[in-house]
């Protein structure tokens, strides 16, 4: 086997054989094959895509390359979620105790942010001493009590992603399906939930501009999911517009918080409620994502299953009170409010500008060893599509930094109000696979 | 400018400026621009092909990285040519003195070979103390006297040519036709002739193996000389059969020898004067290729242009004496004959396979360290589509190395006798802007 003939076959778009991909990842790993081939069979792969198969294989040849998790001591079913990633998205506070409440226990590896807001594991540490730095007899221990918990993904989790996606990033092969998708599953597969819901964003904050590419990310990952015998759901959700009201760290636990208290905004309950649904259908729990809803919004509203995101967060040594008395712990130098300048219906410019603001706000890291202001951020007290009038407050922005000027321009610039609502739905589509639903 | 944006557009085939392709390759060349980035880039060529502009702009930046020749003190009219490499292609040693009793100047550098037989230097190389290692103002003056000179190619010449090709090489790059005409016509460009001929080869002994890809390289590299102001001319030749009777080094100089005084093999002499017809019409001399080709035929036969062969040599310090009394110096240990063992046609399998005989008896270099063994080579008593009778010599191989048995079971797999002949032409197209012809 040598790069050459594994190139050419790519070049031509004939299929790898497993072998040869599991011998081009672990070469690649050791330094045997050097970054310039992999940036050409990367490029390659950009233009020819890769089969079903070649996917799945690309996918456990990088699982080989690090190290897998036993979760055989874990009573019940294990449930995992995973969002690619988008402004506001506290998805997975809200998806967990509703998960956990029937005894599917939430097991989860998470990554921390860079860009725009915090990861899951950023606004977490907004609860003082809370920690994702856990053992694996901790992980296993807090599953079987609290049923909820999310541990720091090591280092040791798939190196070969790790490297692979560096050398992607200053290549120009960061946008490749088949790619995307073995990164994405591949620190997915490395925990064994039986299911595992993928919440695709698509829009100007998300890395999928377009419905059709979510679908093929969707699909592809489903089929990789189809190969290692998980049961995979999707759904692609709308980010044309920040989820919820809050962005930031300490206030989106908040939000989170309040919605698990049945004071949610409509978008978030629509979205965590149809995540948790899905899951629970794909355990065995619900018959229909309509069933399910009904009865998780029923949950949402009378508070039931809040005490769960309490529980998990201080079962990893986090200060929970901090979130329950949120105004006098995250206070900031300055509160900046922005206001209508007319009437109409609101309506973000760029998603992912929201997400940029907030970040030079301090919610988020531009670079890797920044730290983050858990106090920053912003607070949206009108969403998108929602009718405002002259004079109302449309946002606060929450920052200890004393560029205001700016921060105040750039606020009124990414928003218009037009004369004619939207309407976009908060989910685009649901995809899952009924025959493999309880399997 | 930077890699990120100039490699999204090779993505998704927008033209790259003049400015984004020369900072390509200046920063390519000072490493700013790494291997794998330049690697990934020449892979998105390889699918997306360049424009004519685009190709003449990256042989422009690569001629920027060198150094250039200035010919404004030659006399009168100045020709080069350039063949893709072939076995048994000696081409540049009968076409140079039919071309200089015009008073056109052949003005050549050329490189040393690698893999199946020499490259022209290691052919002149033959005559003891011939050097193509002379300074600029030997190569004007030899110009201006003989009419012909062949310098060997600095590595000053097109040094990003020479960092891309090694990339290329271990990359699965090689293949890609706007890759390989900017290397080709860079290396061509810097001496300023005024008419170049291309012979581009295809077939089994050659890099392009149909016809659509060869006349795509030669209306590419057509076209980079159009916007470089050069007459370019092209023929497409036949590489399913070695070129003439001999394959080595040594022997391709008697045989160019002996066709210079109308003892050539008909392809040999059909294929050299055909490139020196279209190279005199390039420049005036004649009205159309037939023309042309009709007074060559007779300068070969009345032996009235051999000289020059025999004053270039000389006048590059070769004693070529070893070449008029050629059985006297290269002799070798072992002449292995090789006989017909029915009747029929002759029909070798793979010319490729046959120049790698020939390297395996000593004409040729598998690593760039290796010595040439000049007397080493095979002479074909017949040729491709030659009728030959069971018991006839076919070919006898010239070798100092003792693997004779090894040599023999080769030479006899290299080769069929067939019932039908094949009748393939030498020359399959000839390819010249006849509007440009004498500007």
């Amino acid at each position: 086997m040598n790069f050459a003939e594994i190139i050419e076959k790519k070049k031509h778009r004939e299929e790898l054989s497993t072998d040869e991909i599991k011998w081009l990842i672990s070469n690649y790993i050791t330094g045997d094959v050097p970054d310039y081939q992999m940036a050409s069979f990367a490029m390659a792969v950009w233009f020819n895509q890769m089969t079903s198969q070649e996917t799945s294989d690309l996918t456990q040849a990088m699982i080989d390359s690090g190290i897998t998790y036993d979760l055989s001591q874990v009573s019940g079913r294990k449930a995992d979620k995973h969002s690619t990633g988008g402004v506001g998205d506290k998805t997975s506070l809200i998806f967990s105790p509703l998960v956990a409440s029937f005894g599917v226990k939430v097991a989860k590896l998470s990554g921390r942010g860079l860009g725009q807001t915090g990861g899951t594991i950023d606004k977490l540490e907004s609860c003082p001493g809370w920690t994702g730095e856990i053992s694996n007899e901790e992980f296993i221990h807090n599953l079987n009590t609290v049923g909820i918990s999310i541990m720091a993904q090591s280092s040791a989790v798939v190196p070969a992603d790790k490297k692979l996606y560096a050398l992607r990033d200053v290549t120009g092969t960061v946008d490749s399906i088949p790619l995307i998708s073995a990164s994405i599953m591949s620190k997915k597969l490395v925990v064994p939930a039986d299911s595992i819901i993928l919440d695709v964003k698509m829009g100007s904050g998300a890395f999928m501009k377009d419905l059709d590419s979510a679908i093929e990310l969707s699909n592809t990952m489903i089929e990789i999911g189809k190969h290692h015998h998980r049961n995979i759901g999707a759904m692609i959700t709308n980010m044309d517009r920040p989820l919820g009201r809050a962005i930031g760290n300490a206030i989106e636990v908040k939000e989170a918080w309040d919605t698990l208290h049945g004071r949610g905004p409509d978008d978030l309950v629509e979205l965590c409620t149809t995540a948790a649904a899905i899951t629970l259908m794909q355990n065995g729990i619900f018959k229909t994502i309509e069933e399910g809803k009904t009865e998780l919004v029923k949950k949402l509203n009378d508070g039931s299953t809040a005490h769960f995101l309490k529980d998990f967060i201080e079962a990893q040594h986090g200060d929970f009170s901090v979130i329950e008395n949120y105004d006098q712990h995250f206070t900031t130098k300055h509160a900046i409010q922005i206001f209508a300048k007319q009437d109409g219906f609101l309506k973000f410019n760029s998603t992912d500008e929201l997400g940029l603001l907030s970040m030079r706000l301090g919610a988020g890291r531009a670079r890797k060893e920044d730290s983050i202001d858990f106090a920053a951020g912003i607070y949206l007290h009108k969403s998108s599509d929602e009718a405002v009038k002259n004079g109302d407050l449309v946002m606060t922005l929450f920052t200890n930094r004393d560029d205001v000027a700016n921060f105040e321009k750039d606020a009124y610039a990414l928003f218009d109000i037009n004369a004619q609502q939207t309407n976009e739905p908060t989910i685009l589509k649901v995809m899952y696979n009924v025959s493999e639903v309880n399997n």
